[in-house]
């Protein structure tokens, strides 16, 4: 069964090595991993001729399309939120009606996360120094779209109860379950 | 023609009338605006039992899939990028292979909000304080999954030239351009 892994994870500093170590995982768990930064089988003629971020976001759409899952790492990144690209690919998946998956090593709630990042204390209510409403929807771990995409679609969001911040991007506990969930899943025919 | 309208502004503090702000610009512009806040015509009596967050996130996919076309607000939230919640249904509605649009009010490129974001200098290299490389495809508006998408589709990205900070929640100019191109566009079957 082939599955993407999306994530934030293409921006470390050897991304290679990483995937490389993600694929593991996945081969571990019985799974065949599929890395953004895996080249296509058979790449369209007419993208040789598209600016570089184009003709990568067009074969990460190829790849995703090519899964039969897609498990995305929503460690926060840069933010109280997962990393853009990593939720535009969980939607693309979600809209394709595979099963989508998700990991994070942050406990936090979003909500409480959001509000710390706006140096939100709790006598601040909810609108932030922009005017705009922070939402309190208790434990979901990101925005609401993304909970509600992995739950509806089959799949689990996985958090890991207690990584240390700075182990945030070398802790796999959280991964290597989400893994297995998905792969004691039946499968689709 | 159903255009739904995604963006940051349900966070609004009134955004009934944020919504209706929208609505009237699509309709000036020969458009059906559609706002996550809508109810739906018709709503599957099993998610009666959902837990609000997810009855909204189920409507918003059955929103986006009742439309012809999506156009994002992209404008900048919390953070370097466009608010997740949006770019989760900008991907949801690429994968149904209907064309995206985005407008957004900062003029700056991603790269430059990002680096400002992590307090990068020039002399700063491309890998932030967590050893994530920041990535530099010059003049793209935000990740290359999103500028990627709205080209691949056949929609266009407008950024306001010249927004005032202060300005970036009630100016709707890009967002006009935005509905004015969608509409010049010959309509699909």
């Amino acid at each position: 069964m082939r599955v993407y892994l999306a994530g934030p994870d293409v921006f470390m500093p050897d991304p290679h090595e990483r995937a490389a170590v993600l694929k593991a995982l996945c081969t571990k768990h019985g799974l065949v991993g599929v890395s953004p930064l895996d080249a296509l089988a058979h790449e369209p003629e007419a993208w040789a001729g598209l600016h570089e971020p184009y003709r990568i976001a067009r074969r990460n759409e190829a790849h995703i399309a090519s899964c039969a899952a897609l498990v995305a790492n929503l460690t926060p990144f840069r933010g109280p939120s997962a990393d853009v690209g990593t939720v535009f690919e969980l939607g693309y998946m979600r809209a394709l009606g595979r099963p989508v998956y998700g990991w994070t090593n942050s406990h936090t709630s979003f909500t409480t996360r959001t509000r710390a990042f706006l140096n939100m204390d709790d006598d601040s209510g909810d609108i932030d120094d922009n005017g705009m409403q922070v939402e309190n929807f208790g434990p979901l771990a990101d925005n609401l779209m993304i909970d509600s995409a992995i739950a509806a679609s089959g799949g689990v969001l996985i958090r890991h109860p207690n990584c240390p911040d700075d182990e945030h991007w070398t802790e796999f506990g959280a991964f290597e379950l989400c893994l297995a969930t998905l792969r004691s899943r039946p499968q689709r025919p």
